[in-house]
């Protein structure tokens, strides 16, 4: 319940400060008139807004390349990438992906390496993160003011403890305080798939969705919700574990200590069986018979009619539990040939109640491909780096 | 995004108004002293509020019962019932009960009437509360300022059309408009387990709880969700159907067009069939044999252990998807034998990765009673009451 008394001016300019930079950030580059008309500000105040970040030095103004209209044409705004700089990590399970990510979501520069051994313990991942970190930071000659970190696994928002990790075989590692110390910035630690949820939301397929869900398959099943224009968060900051949905009551086992696990049926294990493949086949396997399948349709839909109806179902829980107008499939969900995708996504508008209330929830794949999660970390760190620019 | 410029004064004292009004009628009667506490408002501001609201007769001042400090005790402030009374209707598959509430949450009078035959037909239910509201408030002499409307089905908030409502045979239903018409107030139709949920948040169990989710088992089984502290609805504003979430593929059939939802194994028809009643027992019956089990807890615990596993894998599902620091179960499983609802917590905690990191999320039974889809009704129909009182 807010009770706060008037705000004062200078608060009130900060935060319209604020808001024009998000703007430019998440939406691009847009003339001081367009700027005035989505946030509501007159003339004079985008004046005052965007002279103040252009002599900072976080803006730049352009004149836009001659269109059709006569006239004086509008400036356009432009953020400057080097003027807010975070650091994005992103661990997978097989690897780790680290960048420098500017503001309006440029990646300034990269570095990844494979995690194998003893470099999957959470002590070697840090100390090559900071490694990394300084060398990307030297390279491009900026500081980073944050960094946000993506986690496969049950992590808790407030202080970036991961509670548990099982694919990456972690439990209980402070890695927000322990990062947070060594590198002397803020350190947001999120599940990877809330982060993917967030880019997804910020600049891929639910832009513009006010409900979204985000399902992805890696190694494990995750899923992201955005619910009302906003990150959904479990008690404590813990976000949902929809991988561990049981599915088939008295199936297969599962590390989390239950039978029939979604993540069971419809994980990348699951897929290599279904392709007749090992179930350590690597990636590009995958993939690459994945393809040779889109080839054709009818044997696509028949070679993975059981994993189908499984991701199905699971899909019809999610859409019948949530109401979302969008699912977004990620990872490995993106490289299913296409009439799979297209029966999957017609079963589940067909089967579901809500779905059929709603007029039929869209279905479609990540168009941010592998950075997704790396995007959302960016993100994460964005949120409180804005202010502060 | 906002980008309001200051807010005027008067703008402020209304909001304040309105947020006191809010903990009073919410949280029940306080002192002076304890409303500037809890609203961070200063002693004149409260002052010039409550006087105001005295003078209206929307509050009533009290000298409280003598307690043991020494000093002029700070003086009781009273939400007066019949300042603001709402239509609360609760429509089930067997009755509707139609009430009215006042400030403050109190049942000032109540009515209700059983459904069969024709009588379940939209037109004869709306026709029915149209006569009982009008009937209420000349006994009692109030002009109700707003009604709320709980529907077991899918409904879309926004303008009170039930999409389907399947255990009614109800589909598309215009029934907000309808009643809306010839009621001449505004009229919010829900769906009965947002509206339950959204009461146990107030007035229930899950008071004080940020993240919290009630599901409750009638003839059918649905569930509603608070997520950081207010109502999370789907696209569209429909709500999610928890009991629709398939648990059992290729189970018994459900009318969704679905096979093995969790509704065909927890709701009324299977809890009948644990108990070896006919599925079409009356209510009583089946409560009566509940209770006869609650005496012995081995009994109990073998003869719905099947029933107990489907409740716990649905329990299971919903905390790792949703991630609640606490479980309200409500209606007919609040008379489940304490024995098995002790177990199915139990289990629910132990295998649930959310609830292991989260540190055990607690499962309870709803406090509300019978009552509680008819208040959480009045409390949508408060929604937009309270700055009008």
């Amino acid at each position: 319940m807010s009770s706060t008394a008037v705000a004062r001016p200078d608060e009130v300019r900060r935060h319209n400060r604020t808001t024009l930079l998000r703007l430019l950030h998440v939406a691009g580059p847009r003339t001081r008139a367009a700027l005035g008309t989505e946030l509501g500000l007159n003339r004079s105040t985008i004046k005052t807004l965007v002279d103040g970040l252009a002599e900072a030095g976080v803006v730049e103004e352009r004149v836009p390349r001659p269109g059709r209209g006569a006239g004086r044409p509008s400036l356009l705004v432009l953020p400057q990438p080097q003027a807010a700089v975070v650091l994005a990590v992103d661990v997978w399970v097989d690897h780790v992906a680290v960048a420098l990510v500017g503001l309006g979501g440029q990646i300034l520069a990269r570095h990844s390496w494979n995690l194998h051994g003893n470099a999957r313990e959470p002590d070697e991942v840090i100390t090559h993160v900071v490694e990394s970190a300084a060398v990307l930071a030297a390279e491009e000659d900026v500081a980073p003011m944050a960094a946000g970190v993506s986690v496969p696994g049950v992590v808790r928002r407030a202080d970036g403890r991961v509670h548990e990790a099982p694919n990456l075989r972690w439990s209980d590692v402070a890695l927000g305080e322990r990062l947070g110390a060594v590198l002397r910035m803020p350190v947001v630690v999120g599940n990877d798939a809330e982060l993917g949820a967030l880019a997804e939301h910020l600049r891929g397929a639910a832009r513009g969705a006010q409900d979204a869900v985000w399902v992805s398959a890696d190694v494990g099943v995750g899923g992201g919700v955005i619910a009302q224009g906003a990150s959904l968060r479990g008690a404590t900051g813990y976000v949902g574990e929809i991988g561990h949905m049981v599915l088939r009551p008295g199936g297969r086992p599962c590390y989390c200590d239950n039978r029939g696990c979604w993540e069971t049926e419809v994980g990348e294990a699951a897929l290599c069986r279904a392709l007749g493949l090992p179930e350590s086949a690597p990636r590009g396997a995958v993939v690459a018979e994945l393809r040779r399948l889109d080839g054709d349709a009818g044997v696509a839909l028949s070679r993975l009619a059981d994993f189908g109806e499984w991701l199905t179902l699971g899909l019809v829980n999610v859409v019948n539990l949530l109401g979302p107008q969008l699912v977004v499939l990620g990872d490995l969900f993106t490289a299913l040939p296409a009439a799979v995708l297209e029966h999957v996504g017609a079963e589940v508008r067909r089967r579901s109640m809500v779905s059929r209330a709603v007029g039929g929830v869209r279905i479609e794949t990540s168009a941010l491909g592998n950075d997704v999660k790396l995007l959302g970390a960016a993100e994460a760190a964005f949120e409180d780096v804005l202010d502060r620019v």
